[in-house]
């Protein structure tokens, strides 16, 4: 789809790109935009706001997107999701800016604590830096042939709404998570917080053929807190949930006490 | 230093373990508690959040601390700065939590949106979901020799004040940001607000011997937009900038108004 008025939608993921999250949703955007894809060549799940500084990366055009429409560009980058936008906003658009970032469709929720851990949302939050808007689309579902169908409306009606504009989205990233197709239909929408959850990490200790100590990070067991504000809550509970993610860390609340603690 | 009331720190950064920024913190800490340090092989620089998920770590004994005094455990580990963190409260404490972790110092600064790629400050974080207060140490100095010595008050203070539970930051992690050694003396600490710093990134392109483009990140540059409130503006006018943050990314001024927006 392409005239004047069409909006460019940079596409990326942290799965890589050929994953069937990022197919879906390049299937879709390629309906309502112009897209351009550049997504990594191999996983980059857990890669948080990851960089590529000290190492080259290499930008490779590919057809992969071609059995949905022949026109679409697409890119595989052997760097992070974050190196991909960056890449993206570099490279790819002649100099003008995409109107839209969108981040997924990853297998796997990034819901509570998981944004600060999520290539997905990093990607989607560099774009934001120089006001893009942009959104991370995560499904409660890890498997790598993971149904998409429930999801597909959803994906198209929030997209859309974006980019009207009649909200001023650029400095914020929606971090929108998908429950898992269920026999009952999608219940709506919820607008949440992030969910404050604490995920115990821990390593379980092995020993390889020389009787070395490995470790492994092990499955995350979970302090559950799910209010009913939270992005958590309305995945258990069949909503969509859509939070709303800023790239200021600043906890503003502290700043008196620290002030009084640090007078001099 | 070490009796049952002694605090147990838990020391790691980015740079990796053989850096003279956690050599410098390692033993300021030691005057103060009981340290273990677990730190990265190799640089980690611009990491961000990245777990590692996909392949095992190894973490070995090391002496590199034994000239400070011999009684202090360090770890090298393969993983990312939140997998030294990981490991730290896993594997190395016998169950007993850290009373506080830091993190660096590392070489350059973090402030204003650096907070996001940096592991210095991902390390710091990561430890602060389960509630141990935490502070990245960071010094705006990339030099590997850079001077540290008109910044170790500051550090002991800083870090004492924060042993001393007057506030509680058990989940906010404190990103402290020191000027390069000037002729005149620090001024002082400023409780400051990440500054709203745009970093442009950009590629390079380049061509290898086999004629294949490759792309180097770029140096970045630097929309200026240094409030008097921000860490940009206490570290230009040499102050140190003490910035609480918080893993809540949720942009709660944002929540009504996609609220209406999405009401269906």
């Amino acid at each position: 789809m392409s005239n004047t008025n069409t909006p460019l939608i940079l596409i990326t993921n942290d799965d890589n790109i050929y994953s069937k999250g990022i197919y879906t949703l390049t299937k879709l955007m390629s309906t309502i935009g112009h897209v351009i894809v550049i997504a990594p060549e191999k996983n980059h799940s857990g890669m948080g706001h990851a960089v590529t500084q000290d190492i080259p990366l290499r930008i490779s055009p590919s057809k992969i997107f071609h059995k949905i429409d022949p026109s679409i560009e697409s890119y595989i980058c052997t760097g992070t999701p974050a190196d991909c936008v960056i890449a993206g906003k570099s490279c790819l658009f002649n100099k003008k800016k995409p109107d839209l970032v969108v981040s997924g469709i990853n297998h796997g929720k990034n819901a509570s604590i998981s944004v600060i851990y999520s290539g997905t949302m990093a990607a989607a939050l560099e774009s934001t830096f120089e006001g893009i808007p942009s959104i991370g689309f995560s499904l409660q579902d890890f498997d790598m042939e993971a149904d998409f169908s429930h999801i597909e409306t959803y994906v198209l009606a929030i997209t859309k709404k974006i980019l009207q504009q009649k909200i001023n989205t650029r400095y914020t990233a929606l971090n929108v998570n998908f429950p898992k197709k269920q026999k009952e239909p999608i219940q709506g929408i919820k607008i949440c917080k992030q969910a404050d959850i604490f995920w115990k990490n821990f390593l379980i200790k092995k020993k390889n053929p020389k009787n070395q100590n490995y470790f492994w990070m092990s499955e995350q067991s979970q302090q559950k807190n799910k209010k009913q504000d939270t992005d958590e809550w309305a995945l258990s509970h069949n909503y969509v949930s859509i939070v709303p993610c800023q790239y200021d860390l600043t906890a503003h609340h502290m700043i008196n006490d620290l002030q009084n603690t640090f007078a001099l």
